[in-house]
This record gives structure tokens, C-alpha cells and sequence, in this order.
């Protein structure tokens, strides 16, 4: 395969290929070649270790002329020579993956219908939500349904910028200039607080979703620079957040399209979407609701995508039936028994029920500290009934096995109304 | 294609196939035939009207010796006749879709190896998760990552029990026999509140995940059964919640797996995820979190992933490359102008600031009125700047046209400080 545009997308392409060739050579069931490289500064020494093509070029041509390339990744963006690119290598009768929300927005119909006739593979699943599988996902895990509404935080800039005002109280305009200082916003940020970013990915999203062609410009489209704090102060007794919602759902007669901010109650798995996140909500008429979330950008969250399209085009240009994914997305499943449970280490929740007498807390803890554990924190609720006392004991990071030996001795004690109850508390999920 | 098994995936399935025959057909480019159905019961009046197929039998032989059968739904359940079905069918170069969690969580591996063998597909997507597309993000979407860790909420039954729990206080035992008389939960509800349905699940979900075999028995399993309210107020206090948690976690030298209740912070995602809906966490080593969410089972979201599988595996077994999957999802997309956004109907949130004076809710309020739009609340925060004064009115469903008109005229009055902001009010995102 060759590789065109060597920017943030085609870095992050890069070093997966290079850190995960065995992984993905295992799932593959053979190994994936970058046989060609171009960039407008491409040096053999900006290449992760393990990537040596035979051929680096600042001419995307060669690219698309090498006899060892089957397919072209363009990686370029913008519409201007990826254009040429995508057009190129699909003339040229090589598949194309493409990272290019603008080209496949304006364009896509017309370059999908080039393939076609070519007989050759587009896949563009880093085109829209770079780190979330989305395409994947409208085009065959959910494609026996019919979508009805399709909701999605598109941009994870102002999402950031709305997470922000939110927590902070913090007004729009200091946000952004904090955003900016940050890098997390352009210096012209109008693409993105003006909704205009966000509405290319709608209209590719709900072409995939409807299989209907839209364009950007025809979107109702509303930026966030009016949110305010105070916006957020009534949103809350409203018992609402605020996000900027791209929403396309179908009706009878026809499609309604928006970007806007809008109000969205807290207790929506879509409120809980922060910072640099993206999502997509949608409700098909079989399938009920499902939701999808992962970064919205990112060179390795984007390079996922594209590397994912590059093995399934991979395995589509390759005839024999064995090399069709396999259902276990590995071709090899070596047996494996789990690690023994005990030998991972949490922080742990304890739960008590005790008749109550002095020296409870002073048996417990010389009971953990025998077997080398630290308290955390002990916890007791107001008004319990003293032969019935609930509480809990809190438990820094410790190992499993610590904590079940110690809990089994524990469970002895003569204070103890019934066996204590210990489950792990798991952090950032 | 053949259908064996008409409980209540096959009846979701073909309910899809019949009432969702347009939008399939739109999607492959070519129709979807049921050529052949078997069911113990299997009665043509039972079948949904558009499903005729030429055959319906009780014995599924039939189904896989039919000359037009070449793809058989199993869809029985179970590892007793769906393992003859799904290996018989094999046998006969015929490919296979299957919901069957327990066959393939016990025998996926051998029964691909027979499918590999004989150059057929095994498609699997209803059988983990019905109702989240997690196999196709494994298999192919997120492909080109390598998984850290995998969390999952597996089980409608304990998440729908746990989340009456904490949102009632009420008992486990209580909650328990009112799950049973709704339906909810089984008369013997062991498989579910023991852990044990959901350990089948991770099982399969660590394989796709991590590319290994696991056995179901090897997973360190508890249950529910000792999660009290009192464990959720204390939850509460450490800002956590209360799931039966499925974890699989990569670490040198091997997996940790397991299923038992766990606290997760509330500001997670996954704490979010509600009575019988289903969701699935990765952490990738390039492609940062993923999130996943949907019903986890029921006959028609079980029945769009049997669906979905049937259109990929029909797709596949068509030699041409024009059949290959669009990446726009379906094989027209004809020019679709968005309807006029002011066509449609939400609650609306307006939020002024104005310079206090008697009379401004009666001057607002007449203009409302004026475009038919009725008055949800008035809304104002205390201790506010009275020549600055914000202030919110929310408004029930009302036609975004007036409501933009009412805007309009209300921005001109003279104790206004800035034009109104107006935002849509989204429910049940």
C-alpha cells in the first residue's frame, strides 16, 4: 500500500503500523506492506523504525504508479490535491482510504460512483468522528435497521469550550482566548464555534445514515458565542446541559438537519459527553437506541480508523475466502486461562454490618494492616441501629488477595452480623 | 436465504424483513429472499405478511438442503439442535448467521474453523449484545487498535434490578419479585443476578477482543444478591455508583477477567447506563476510549444484528465488486433538500436581558400568545443586576417559524439590553 500526506493523520497512521504490526499481522492472518511514501518533506529519517518503504517521493504520482501499491491511503485533506490524489488512484484502478471530511462531503457521491465503475474499494471511516468506528457501524453492524434520528456532538472544540463554561463559570469569550493559548482552538476559530465543522460531519453522517445526499450550505446552522454561564445557571433548574447538537431526523416528508446549541436534560447518556469527546446518538426504528462515543480527532484515534480501513480493504483485494475477516477479528486464538484474580490490585470498597461496641475500628485495622493494607477512609451514615450498624472502610490501591484473607478473618469476628462485603471501586471508566 | 428458529429473534428478524424490505433493498442494491423457514410450530399464517417463503417445514434439514438457501439463520438457541443446525449447514457449503451466545461462547472457535474450512462465513453479531454493533467495531471498525481493556454492563436483568435499587431504596429481594412479575427477570433468575449470563457474554467479548479463547468457567464471577440500598447511599458518598461490571484487562503476562459488582464514579459514562440497556468500554493502545451503548437484547434489536449479519454475508457471497459495500450505506443517494427548519416542533428555552420595569411579562407574554405559542415557565435567578436582568422563559412545543417570528418582534422592545437567545429544548437524547 502507499501512503500519501505525512501531516498529524499520516503520522499517526504510521506509528501504529509500525507499534502494532504484529497485532495487526495476527489479526490479518499476513502482514501489511507500506511499499510507497509521499510528502511535500519526506525524509527517510521521520519514519518510525520498522516503516522502510522502497520508495519516498514528494510526488504523489509515484505513489499511485508503484506496481506494489494496491491501495493509496490519501491523507492529505483539503480539497485541492487530495482531490487529485483519490481521483488519481482510483483511474489507476487502486482502492482508496481516505481521511478527508471536506472532499467526502462535497464530493463523496461522485468519487464512490468512480470507484464503482472501476471496480475498486472507498473506505472513509476516518472521513467523520476520527476515533469512533461510526461508519462501521451505519454501513453494516446496525444496516438492517431504518434510522429515524441521528444526534451527534460533532465538534470536540466546542464541546470543550461549553464543558468549560460549564464547570468553570468562566465567560465565552475568556474560554476561547484560554482554548486558543492552549492550542485547543484554531486562531481563526469561526469553523468550529460557528457550527461550520460540525455541519460537514452532519451532512456526511446523514448521507450515511438516510442515503440521502446533502450539502453543507443547506444545513440550518447556529454557533455557541451566545452560551453564557448564566445560560448554564438556568439549563441546571431546568434539570438540562447545554451542547452544540447536530441533529438530522426523518418525518414524514422529508429530513429536518440542524446544528445548534440546545438544551439536553442531564440524565441523557448525550449530557455526559465532555471536553474533546465526540458521540452519536441514533434511534432506528428496530433497534431502538444505541449511542457510540470515542475522540472526535487525535493522530493515533484518527490513524485507528485509517488503519482499520487499510486491513479491510486489504482483505477484500485478497480472493480466497480464508482471508475474509475472521469472526473472532483474530485469525489465530491461542487457548488462555485468565491471570488469577487475586493478583490484581484496586482500591476497595468494604461494607460492614456490626453490633456495636468500642474497639471495632481498632480490630478491623489491625487486621488489615497485618496483612499490609492502608485504610482509605472509614465511612458511617447517620442514624443506624447499633446491632445492626451499617459502615464502610474505603481501601487504597491493594492487592486481591490481601484484601479476601484479610476480609475472610475479618468475617470472624464475634461483632459481625453478617460476612463483610468487598467490591472492587474501579476509577475512569 | 433460510431462517431456522422462530422464537423471538427469528420473529424479530423476519418482522424486519417484512416491514424493512424497502430500505434493505435500497441499501444492497438487490432484494433479500426468504426461501425457506423451520420452526417446531412453523404455521404460514404465523409469518408476517411479504415473508412467503417456498418452503416451511419442522425439520431443518430442509432448510439446508434448499437449492435457493445459501445462508441459514440459526436462530433455535441453545447448544443442543442449533450446534447440529449450525455445523450441518457448514457441512453443506452453506454460510451461517447466528444469535447463539452459548454455542459460541463454548464452541465459536471450532465452528469457525469448519467454516474456514469449507470457504463459508460465520456471522455473529446477534450473539454478544444484541442490540450494540460491538462485533463489527471489534472486527472491523477498530480493527487497527490494540485493546487494553474491555468494560462491559452485560446484563439487562441485574442493571435493570441494581437501578431500581438505587433509584427507590427499595430491598434486592423486593425489587427482585417485582422484576419476576413484570417479566423482567426469570422465574429462576440464577443465570442472571448470579453473574452467569454475563459471564458467557464477557467470555466471547474478551475472544473478539483480544484474540483468545476463554471459557466461560475460568472467569472469576460474583453476583448481585448482596448489593444493598445501604451500599448505594455509601456509593453515593464517595461519588460512585453501584454495576455488575465485566472487565477484561491486558497486563504483562496475561488477562485479568471477572464479573461482580463494582463502584464507578457517576461522572463516568458507563455509570450512566441505565435498567435493561447494555454497554461496552474500550480502552485502545492508539485509539484512546470507546463507548458503546444499546439494548442489550429484545426481539427486534436482536433481530436488526441478525439482519445486518444476513446483508453482509449476502453481499459477500456475490462475486462482483459493484456488491461490495457502499461506503455511503446504500447504493443510491438521491439529492435531498433538508424541510424547512421552521417546520418544526420543540419546547423552546429564550433567555432575555432586559432592563427591569413593571409590565415586562405582560408585553412578552401578549407577543407570544399572538403567534399561538403557549408558556411553559418563567424562570429568574436570585440577586440579579436590575439594568442587566437575565431572565428565562421556556415554552412548550411550539412551531419554530412563530417561534422565530415572536423573537424577532421581541427583540425590538425597548427594555431589552441584547436580542433574545432562543435555544430548542431536546428530551430523551
Amino acid at each position: 500500500m502507499g501512503i500519501v500526506g505525512l501531516g498529524n493523520v499520516g503520522g499517526g497512521t504510521l506509528t501504529i503500523l509500525a507499534e502494532n504490526s504484529e497485532e495487526i499481522a495476527r489479526k490479518l492472518g499476513f502482514r501489511l506492506q507500506v511499499a510507497a511514501v509521499c510528502s511535500r518533506t519526506a525524509k527517510e529519517k521521520q519514519l518510525p523504525a520498522g516503516i522502510a518503504p522502497a520508495l519516498i517521493t514528494t510526488d504523489w504520482r509515484e505513489v499511485v504508479a508503484h506496481p506494489e501499491v494496491d491501495v493509496v491511503a490519501e491523507l492529505v485533506g483539503g480539497t485541492g490535491v487530495a482531490k487529485e490524489v483519490v481521483e488519481g488512484a482510483i483511474a489507476a484502478g487502486k482502492s482508496v482510504v481516505t481521511a478527508n471530511k471536506e472532499l467526502i462531503a462535497l464530493e463523496g457521491v461522485n468519487i464512490w460512483r468512480q470507484a464503482q465503475a472501476k471496480g475498486v474499494t472507498l473506505a472513509m471511516e476516518a472521513s467523520v468522528c476520527g476515533g469512533i468506528p461510526i461508519h462501521a457501524v451505519l454501513r453494516e453492524g446496525i444496516a438492517g435497521d431504518r434510522i429515524e434520528t441521528v444526534f451527534g456532538i460533532l465538534n470536540g472544540t466546542s464541546n470543550y469550550i461549553l464543558t468549560e463554561i460549564e464547570q468553570n463559570g468562566t465567560a465565552f469569550d475568556a474560554v476561547l482566548a484560554e482554548a486558543q493559548r492552549l492550542g485547543y482552538a484554531e486562531a481563526d476559530p469561526t469553523a468550529d464555534i460557528g457550527g461550520f465543522d460540525a455541519r460537514s460531519k452532519l451532512a456526511l453522517l446523514a448521507s450515511l445514515a438516510f442515503g440521502v445526499r446533502l450539502t453543507p450550505a443547506e444545513i440550518y446552522t447556529e454557533g455557541i458565542q451566545r452560551v453564557s454561564p448564566t445560560d448554564f445557571a438556568y439549563a441546571r433548574q431546568l434539570g438540562c446541559t447545554i451542547k452544540l447538537l447536530c441533529a438530522a431526523r426523518r418525518v414524514e416528508g422529508g429530513l429536518f438537519v440542524s446544528v445548534r446549541p440546545a438544551l439536553l436534560p442531564v440524565s441523557t447518556i448525550m449530557a455526559s459527553v465532555h471536553g474533546a469527546y465526540n458521540a452519536v446518538w441514533c434511534r432506528g426504528a428496530f433497534g431502538a437506541d444505541t449511542f457510540y462515543y470515542g475522540r472526535g480527532a487525535g493522530p493515533t484515534p484518527t490513524g485507528v480508523a485509517v488503519v482499520s480501513d487499510l486491513m479491510r480493504v486489504a482483505r477484500e483485494i485478497r480472493p480466497e475466502p480464508a482471508h475474509r475477516v475472521p469472526p473472532f477479528a483474530h485469525t489465530e486464538l491461542p487457548d488462555a486461562s485468565p491471570l488469577p484474580i487475586g493478583d490484581q490490585k484496586r482500591p476497595w470498597y468494604l461494607r460492614f454490618r456490626i453490633t456495636d461496641r468500642p474497639g471495632i475500628i481498632r480490630d478491623l485495622s489491625s487486621i488489615l494492616a497485618g496483612h499490609g493494607i492502608s485504610i482509605d477512609a472509614v465511612l458511617q451514615l447517620p442514624d443506624q441501629d447499633k446491632h445492626n450498624l451499617p459502615f464502610v472502610i474505603t481501601l487504597e490501591n491493594s492487592l486481591e488477595s490481601s484484601v479476601r484473607s484479610a476480609v475472610e478473618k475479618m468475617a470472624a469476628l464475634e461483632f459481625m452480623v453478617e460476612p463483610p462485603l468487598a467490591m472492587p471501586i474501579e476509577r475512569g471508566v
